[in-house]
Parts: structure tokens; sequence; C-alpha cells
């Protein structure tokens, strides 16, 4: 064996000891969320913290630097995950360990301040923590002095090599175009048949277990838990956890559910030659968010799939659905009614919470927004794009936790991974002409076999650039979105009943 | 700080990041039992290697010996740490890593090979996994010259510092007096009211809850799942798990849910004070051992016990126990039966079952027999102890999987630790003399406190010796046991009705 091939060799088994570290934090969270005794809490921070350090220990150890340079890559597959282990360890070894230790600690008082400041809907209390994860932040993109405006390091963390400028281009056309399909939809109150206190859990259970039974999941690869807080995690090949919440009087349960789903059957369709290695992985945060939109959205939304779907949820609910039709969900699923919390927003309206984020986000961090008037310009914008007035903070500026986290630069992936499902169902359905009666024939395997070859196999391999490039056909456009929203409004869409 | 002290402070945070992983290794093998979906398997293995592989680098690292001597004990806590310390990394750093790979594969493809010879209960095909097993003991024994006899350095890894000799005593002692109690209690087949296909798992379920919330099992620190295997399981302060089983035609999960709450409250009553450090955890498998079957037996076998719990049964299965009693309930717990499987063997002969193996192993590593005499040898001691003939491998020496995977030397602490128990359940009977009264009252919380301040809270700062010679009054001894079973055999005990 030569030295490049040894240097190889080590360094992928390094490379591999790290991937597996990084599950492991992620089956101490998912346990923490879903298994965990309460309290176990304490414990598990140190457990947590013991492997975040250690992982980043051996990650950015003299000894990856040098055997990164003395490998050479013998095949392509070497080539990309060389390319893409020098970028991760540039980026690690530019943060100063003291830094590191700071973001993390300011994330942990943050997130404690923020509960109580959202618990008493009261900014004033947390807005120090929040000007302290401000000062921090620009202190990590002090280490990243090439970049050309501050933003862009921020946001290389979810979007990477993704430009402020871009970010900006993309989500202006989205926010324009939304606007006046808010004001177009706005009419009568819609059909209350999702709404009231009839949804007895372990029916929606049934439910919902049913729906991804149809779509993909089984015992076998995959878990379904319930968190407060739904998520998914993929602990390796063949271990793909989700989690959903169930709540007495909706059926948001479905919707996160698939949501869900769509992130996790990207990470188990990841070609299993990156398993243990730094590719195998979602190539964006833009990405990831685009497929789990697609499955709740394009496909959960669709009238395809509630013409399959309905019978089943009448067979879970049948009092409260005896004499309905699927066009009846269909409606109601589709409906478009302005509102103040972003995780409860309708598809259409959605995009508009997300802009006016990204916007006071460019303001913090590029304008001269100071911390202390975010709740004044929050309630301004959301006036402005949503008709609406914010009546305190917990239902405006207080209602998200990202910020006490210092997570900056993360919000726009949503509507960036809008964008994208936009472009990638169009291009689905050119594909798959037939795709509606497919679904609404329960048959979601074309579907998942076209995301899997298009995208979910590519693991970190492609640029999210180059992944978008070549499965949408284009760059970043959110005309397809808008088209897709404007023809199912219009009730002409060949997906809408 | 002086030299010394920053060295203990160093050492205690490397002690502490070891002890965290270590019980990031216990969720992995907890999660793997009882959550991971079998697609995971693969991807297990491998972060199960890393994150031991780690643990023990991260321990035996020369860092640690510098420390370790550099350091100067400022209280006798810190005294404890450091022998304990020293102890298990002189252990640690004796055994190859050449030789820990080779245990540890030979481990695992013995065990693969055990499962297909067990299942098709055939000896022959799996003799040479076994011999490879054997033979690789034989080399981790020789990393220990300095043991009077070979089979000192096994047991010394589950009950350290205790010799064979001492062993061979009591188990001796324990065997000649379990013989003629068996050949006492044989009579009449014992009443079938605890056999045959009705009790339906839901029910079972109710009970087991019931009767583990009252001897002290909360939804704060504790969990109680499924498992093929059970087991218990301890995260860290405040997070325990046990593990139980539900067959539809016994009630064997109520006796491995007791059995596994005796070994998880051990663990949850560990003084705080050793969290993150080599001192929290049960000080030897006997000692552990002492407190699962004190309640799986003295207490889940005991009058006071039906007394409290049989309106219980009653309530989870009321046409099975209409018109029955406590008694009737007390007496079919408690029957005599000699049977060829161990881990369903009554009480009384389970011992012999015991005494069984440990005199095999001796003569595996210090006497002649070969491993391929092994059914034979194994045949003749079965018709010996209890009476009966062995039909086939399977229901003979292929019935465990410890030797596949290696494990000799942990057999005895199974019977070592019924002879503790019998000496504690001596001493709390004499300090707490209405005993049985209270749990015929479902007060389980003087016999908590009884076992947390005399046992559990010491951790690993006696040594197994001390911690016994403390809390039972003297050395290791077997009459209190068998004792304890003459005077429930006889009827006339006062914990018998």
């Amino acid at each position: 064996m030569t030295t490049a091939q040894s240097a190889l060799t080590q360094l992928k088994a390094r490379l591999a000891e790290v991937a597996d570290l990084e599950r492991v934090g992620m089956l101490l969270a998912w346990d923490q969320e879903v298994a965990m005794p309460r309290g176990g809490a304490e414990a598990r921070a140190q457990q947590r913290a013991s492997v975040e350090r250690l992982c980043h220990e051996r990650f950015t150890d003299d000894r990856v630097g040098e055997l990164l340079d003395a490998a050479v890559a013998e095949t392509p597959l070497d080539e990309d995950l060389l390319a893409v282990t020098r970028r991760d360890l540039d980026k690690a070894r530019r943060i100063p360990g003291d830094l590191v230790a700071e973001l993390v600690h300011a994330a942990a008082t943050g997130h404690e301040a923020w509960t109580k400041a959202h618990a008493a809907s009261d900014f004033t209390p947390f807005e120090p923590f929040l000007r302290r994860n401000v000062e921090l932040r620009r202190q990590y993109i002090a280490c990243f002095p090439e970049v050309p405006r501050p933003y862009d390091a921020l946001l290389d963390d979810f979007e990477p090599q993704m430009r402020t400028e871009q970010a900006q281009d993309v989500l202006g056309r989205l926010r324009d175009g939304l606007i006046p399909l808010v004001e177009a939809a706005a009419g009568p109150p819609a059909d209350a048949i999702l709404q009231g206190s009839s949804f007895p859990v372990d029916a929606q259970r049934g439910f919902v277990e049913t729906v991804l039974r149809q779509v993909g999941v089984d015992d076998e690869r995959w878990r379904l838990d319930v968190a407060v807080h739904p998520f998914a995690a993929t602990m390796g090949l063949g271990d793909v956890r989700l989690t959903t919440r169930y709540a007495p009087d909706d059926l948001d349960s479905l919707y996160s559910s698939l949501h869900e789903f769509g992130h996790g059957l990207y990470e188990a369709g990841i070609d299993p030659a990156l398993a243990r290695s730094p590719l195998q992985g979602g190539v964006s945060s833009a990405v990831h968010e685009s497929q789990s939109r697609l499955w709740e959205n394009m496909v959960g939304r669709s009238s395809g799939f509630w013409r399959w779907g309905f019978p089943h949820l009448q067979a879970a609910f049948p009092d409260r659905f005896a004499g309905r039709t699927w066009q009846d969900v269909h409606r109601a699923v589709n409906a478009v009614r302005p509102s103040l919390i972003r995780v409860t927003a309708d598809e259409v309206t959605y995009g508009l919470h997300i802009a006016l984020r990204f916007e006071l986000e460019l303001a913090l961090f590029e304008g001269d927004l100071d911390p202390a008037d975010l709740p004044e310009a929050w309630n301004e914008r959301t006036r402005a794009y949503l008709g609406l007035e914010v009546p305190d903070d917990a239902h405006g500026v207080l209602q998200d936790v990202h910020w006490a986290e210092g997570l900056f630069g993360y919000f726009p992936t949503y509507a960036l991974g809008t964008v994208i499902s936009g472009q990638l169902w169009a291009r689905i359905n050119a594909d798959v002409p037939d795709l509606e009666e497919r679904l609404a024939r329960g048959d979601f395997g074309p579907l998942r076999e076209w995301l899997a070859e298009r995208v979910h196999r590519h693991g970190r391999r492609l640029t999210p650039t180059e992944l978008v490039a070549r499965a949408a056909g284009g760059p970043l456009d959110p005309e397809p979105y808008l088209d897709y929203l404007r023809a199912k409004l219009a009730g002409s869409a060949p997906l809408v009943g």
C-alpha cells in the first residue's frame, strides 16, 4: 500500500468514527425527546456535551489535516469525499474553541430565557439574551472575513455556498407573488370540517399509520413516535425515526407525519456506499425542507391523495365524515387564512411568515435594526404582509425558539425549500404524467423512485446548486411554486378536483 | 492550584468523560433491544464498536496514568476514587489491544454459532467456537500471572478480589444444603393455578405496573419496556430502565419485573456524589444479583407480598382467580419442581443449576475437561443433582448463551448473589421485625430504605467483601439462605402463611 493509499484508508476510518459519534449524538437527542424519563435530563446533558466535544476533537485533530493532505483520491467518490471533508474541516477549524463553547452556552441560556419570556409573553427580559446571541454571531461571522456580506457566513451553515444576494432575490420574488394570492383568496371562512374536538387520538394514530404504510414506511426500517416538537432522525442505514404529535381537535398529526416522512425518506434513500462518511446526509437545509414540504403539501394536500385517503379517513372517523366527500376535505386542507403563528399557517401564507423573519435577520446583521426594536419591526411587517395586528409578543416576535438559540440563517431555508419543492413537483409531473391517477390509487412508488434517483441517493456528493440544477433543470426559481399555488387556488389545476 | 490539585481535577474530568461514554454505550444497547428497527443492526454494531473503542482508548491513554500518579486525594471520596481507578486501569492495561479485539470478535461469532446450534439442538458444530473462546480466555488468564489459580482471573471480572477457593467453598455448601431440600420437596404436582393460557397480556401489563408502582417505580425516573431477554440499564441519575416480557400462559412477567427492579433500585440508590465517576455502579455481579434475587424471591414469593398483592391479581384476572385465596398463589409460586432449564427453574433448584455450571467451568479451566466432552459431563451432573435425563442439547449444555460469548466466571455470581440475599434478608428482618406486616400493607418503604443505606449508596466505594461484611454482618455464608428455604418449605416461617 502506498503512503497515499494508507492515508486515505486511515482518513476514512477516522471519518467513520466521527460519523458514528454524530449518529450517537442523534440517538441521545432522539431518546431525550421520545423515551427518557425527565429525571435523566442532567446526566443526558453531560453525555451529549461529552459526545459533541469528542466528535469535534476527533474531527479537528491535526491528524485529520495531515491525512487529508497525504491522501489521494482513487475514485470519483473519493474525490467528493475529500472535497467535502476539506470544506467541513476548514469551517470547523475557523471557529476558536472558546467561541464554540460560548455559542453552545448562550444557546442553552437563551432557550431557557425564551421559555419564560414566551410564557409571560414579554419580550423585554428576553432582549439581553437575544442581544448576546447577535453579538456572538457577529464574532462567528468575523471568522469568515472573505465572505462578501456578513449574512453569507450565517446562511452558509444551512445552505452551503449560497449567497445572501440569491436568497434575497428568490425570497423577494416569492413574497411578491404570494401577497396578491393571499388577497385574492380572502373570502368566506372555510368549512370547519377539520376543526373542533372530535378526533380521538387512537383513531388519528390508526389513520396516520395507514397513510405512512401506504407512502412507504415499514416496521423493518422505520419507527413512529410522539414528540412535543415533531422531528425526524436517522440513526443509520435502515433505521429512520419519525415523530408526530396528536391533538384531540385537529388533524395536524397527519401533516406533521407526512412532513417528517419527507425528511426521513431523503435520508433513507442516500446511497449506502456513502454510509459512515461525511457524504451521508442531506446536502442542505433547503433541499431537506423541499422533501418534507413536498410530501406535506404537494402530496398531502392534493386531490389525488385525498381520492385515495378519504375512505380511510371516513373509516377512522365514521361519525365525523358521514355524508361528506373527498372534495370537502381537499377544500378544507387548502383553505387560505392569514394567521399570526407560523407553524400552523396554511400553505400559501407560510411563505410570508418566512419572508418577514428573513428580512428582520438581514436588518439585524446588515442593517441598523437594534434587538430592542425587533417587536415593533415584527408587528409592522405582520400588518404589511398578512394584514393582521399582533396582540402580544407570544403571538409575535417570541413565537419561535430559533433566535433564542442563536439560529440565524435558518429561517430562509424553509421558504427556499418550498421553492425547490415547487420546481421538483413540476418536473415530476412532467416525467410521470399520470401521477395524480397513481396517487388516487395509493400508488406512491413512482414518486418515491423519482425522488430517490434525482435527489436522495446523492447525499452530499453534489453541491446544493448542482443538485437543484440537475433535479429541477435550472437555478432556484419561485415561479413553478407560484404557478402551482395559482392553479390550485383557481381550481383549474390537474391536481385539484 | 497545586500540581496535585490540578492533576486531580483533570483526572476527574477525563473519568467523567469515560463514564459518559459508558452510559452512552448502555443507551445504544438498550435502544437496540427495545426500540431499534431491525434494519439498523449493522450501523448500530459499528456505533457500539466505535464508542467502546473510544471509551477504552480514553481510559487507558498514558495521560490517565500520568494524572493518576500526580493526583493526591483531598477527601476520603477521592481516596476511594483513586484506588478504584488504579485497579481498573491496571486491569485494562494488562490486556493487549489485539486480544481485546479477538475476544470481542469471538464473542460475536460464538453468539451467532450458538444461535444456530441451539435452534438445531446440536452441540457438534458449536464445539469449535466454544473451544476458541476457552483458548482466548486462557490467553486472558495469562495476563494475570500473579493469581493463585487460573479461574481467579475469570472470577475477578465479575466478583472483584474474590478467589476461586472461596466461591468453591460457598457454592459447595449451598449445593449440599439444597440437594436434600429438593428431595424432601418432591411430592404431588403443584396447583396449576399459575399455568395455562389465560393471562391476557394487557391485564399482565396492568398488574405488573401496579406492583412496580407500589414497590417504588415512578414515571419521573423510571421506564418499563418489553425485551426478548429482560434486563435493567441505568442511563444516569434519575433514568433507570427496566424491561420484562409477557407470555400469554404464565406470570413470569411479574418475576422478571421484580428481578430487574432489584437491579434498577440498586443503581438508582447510589450516592449522587459518585455520578460520572468509576465509583458509580454496582460493586460486583453477586451483590447486584443479591438485590434482584431479593426482590424477585424474598419479596415476590413472600406471604406478605401476596397478602397485599392478591386482590390486585384478582382484579386483573377476575375469572381466573374467582374463589381462590392468596395462600393458593403463595403456594404455587413456591412450588419446588426439578426441571431442565435454568431460567425457568424454581427458587430452590435454581442453585443446583448454577453449581453444575460452576463445576464444569472449573473443570474446563483447571481440570482436564475437554470442550468436546461438555455435553456428557453436563448430562451426568443433571442426573446427579436434579434426577433428570437431558433429552437433547437444547435442553442441556446449549441452553445458555454465556459460554458462547466467552463469559466464564459469570455463572457463580448468580448463586453467590442468592447467598448474599439470604444473609441480607435475615438482617433486614432482624432490623425491621414487622417487615411482613408492612409488606402485607403494601409498605415497601422500610425495605427500600434499609437497602439504600446498607448497600446501594456505597456504589463501588467499598470492596464487595467489605460491603457484605458490613451489610450482612459477616463473610459469605449460605446458611441464612438455606434456613430461609427450610423454614419456607416447612411452612413454619413467619413469612409463610
